[in-house]
């Protein structure tokens, strides 16, 4: 019997993965590379190609691909293009929708790489049976995807739930947008990193953390620290917990969500890091929220990223059969 | 020929307005009571009983009302009752909707005040239109309603949209719902009020504010010293509109709306108020949003705040029709 499947890609800064995906959330087979990102768009779509290419070939003649989900950074919906990515050197807007759907001539649906993940939480992970949450992807930088009566909150111009850029401090960080003190630039793994070296700089406790340079020091790094009982990586997933969870507190306030689901190397460190985010966002909530919310962490898309883009395949393949 | 209508109540802590509402947003007739806040519910239903017979008796035989919308403070539009609220000494909980249908027959649909407020501009005035839009109220506390693809967001809980409780400093002024630094104790009547006893505090200006207590002190005082060029009163309009300008910045970050509509007694001072505002939205916002977001006076409800639960009525009966 024929398996209908999907095809998902994920789209990262670092990495590119593939994967065939079935409507239960299984991959029945996936590939990764690099993404290459310093280099133009052009041989990035010529390795894609191949890669896909690959992956259907080897999967045998007894899968029928629906569909094509892409899940990419400064992705819109709304377009089909990736516009203006920060760390993607593919020049202003890249109407990848449209290319791929050119080469494979499957329908192709592309979302914002948090928004995809949010959906794959939703449909094969953390968010199962959920109609109100919010993702958060805690990485180099903090993706957001907001999910409201089951379906991504795109906005009015395509660019809803940019939570990485809510302002922590008036005249905090520099962050890569051009904005001081943005939420990512404390609540992510380049936050915490920068946290770390502000706090080697105020407090006196000896710490393996300071034999490691700025650019060899690394999230793994400060999470191993921190299991080991390190005092400075401690308190700096004690700060960022509690910058997170208060900011978290007021994304309740505008959304009354029923949980929020964590992914991203960040989010590995566990209950170093939940226990200070659920302190501090419960403390500042306000009383109508107080006990309602919860705040999870990924059983999806952290481990295979490709499953939020086979999901947003997979809602757009029911919806336009009006289910 | 019989002329379909609507009866709007908007429930507030000092007054109850009570209109028949056609569905172009013509006002026919209208009353205004004391709400008597401080005495319990069952004279306010009864006072409430009498005013609606009376208007309704005296608009002639030619109407048909189809419904009656009711806006009210920390109404919760699941359970059709007045949660908890604070400015009302009504008990834990009122379930306003079902007594007035069993006084009245008709249906009768519950909500917010903030919430049918935002309604009200996008049938009848400065959101008309919109889809996308955010309508805050700024009077003794700061209300919002959030409007996503035309309709008005509840949340998981029936209580998203709580921006007077979003956080503007951990450690801030105290607010009455217990938490510290929220958005309301800044930014609304009562917020600039304690603004302008700071300022006076710093400032060493002469003004004519320098005169009047605590007690004393209202918002058409301070609008009108401004409006007089008073540098306690500007700076205190200027502080004001900044805080919110950063906060609504960070409002978009979540939502990517159309506009904000602003309503309350604050708002009336116009342009010495939505200028910072303006300003500082602009300088915080990220910049996939930069020069897309208005900024607007509302044009129905701050003139006629039975157009917000006349608008929520209307809205519930084409939806009833499956318009």
């Amino acid at each position: 019997m024929v398996k209908e499947v999907v095809l998902g890609i994920d789209i990262g800064g670092s990495f590119t993965k593939v994967g065939i995906v079935t409507k239960e959330g299984n991959i029945l087979s996936k590939t990764v590379f690099k993404t290459n990102a310093q280099k133009p768009f052009s041989p990035f779509m010529e390795k894609l190609k191949l890669e896909i290419e690959n992956l259907i070939s080897t999967s045998g003649p007894d899968i029928q691909i629906r569909s094509i989900g892409v899940g990419a950074p400064n992705a819109n919906s709304y377009t089909g293009q990736i516009e203006n990515p920060p760390n993607l050197n593919w020049g202003k807007t890249t109407p990848i929708a449209k290319i791929i759907h050119e080469s494979f001539k499957f329908p192709v649906i592309l979302a914002n790489d948090a928004n995809a993940a949010a959906l794959g939480e939703m449909l094969f992970g953390a968010a199962k049976g959920m109609k109100n949450f919010i993702a958060l992807t805690l990485g180099t930088g903090l993706g957001s995807g907001i999910v409201i009566n089951g379906e991504i909150l795109n906005g009015e111009h395509g660019f809803a739930g940019e939570l990485g850029h809510v302002n922590v401090h008036p005249n905090g960080r520099a962050c890569n947008c051009g904005l001081k003190g943005c939420l990512e630039t404390y609540a992510s793994v380049t936050g915490i990193k920068r946290t770390v070296f502000e706090l080697m700089a105020t407090m006196r406790e000896n710490s393996p953390l300071r034999n490691i340079s700025f650019e060899d020091m690394t999230g793994t790094v400060i999470s191993e620290a921190a299991l080991n009982g390190d005092t400075i990586a401690l308190t700096a997933f004690e700060k960022t917990g509690e910058i997170l969870g208060s900011k978290m507190a007021d994304t309740v306030a505008h959304l009354d969500p029923e949980a929020f689901i964590l992914s991203g190397g960040l989010s590995k460190a566990g209950a170093i890091l939940l226990n200070p985010i659920k302190n501090r966002m419960e403390s500042h909530l306000f009383n109508a929220y107080k006990g309602k919310i919860r705040v999870l962490l990924s059983t999806a898309t952290s481990a295979n990223a490709v499953l939020g883009p086979a999901a947003l395949a997979w809602m757009a393949i029911e919806k336009n059969h009006g289910a």
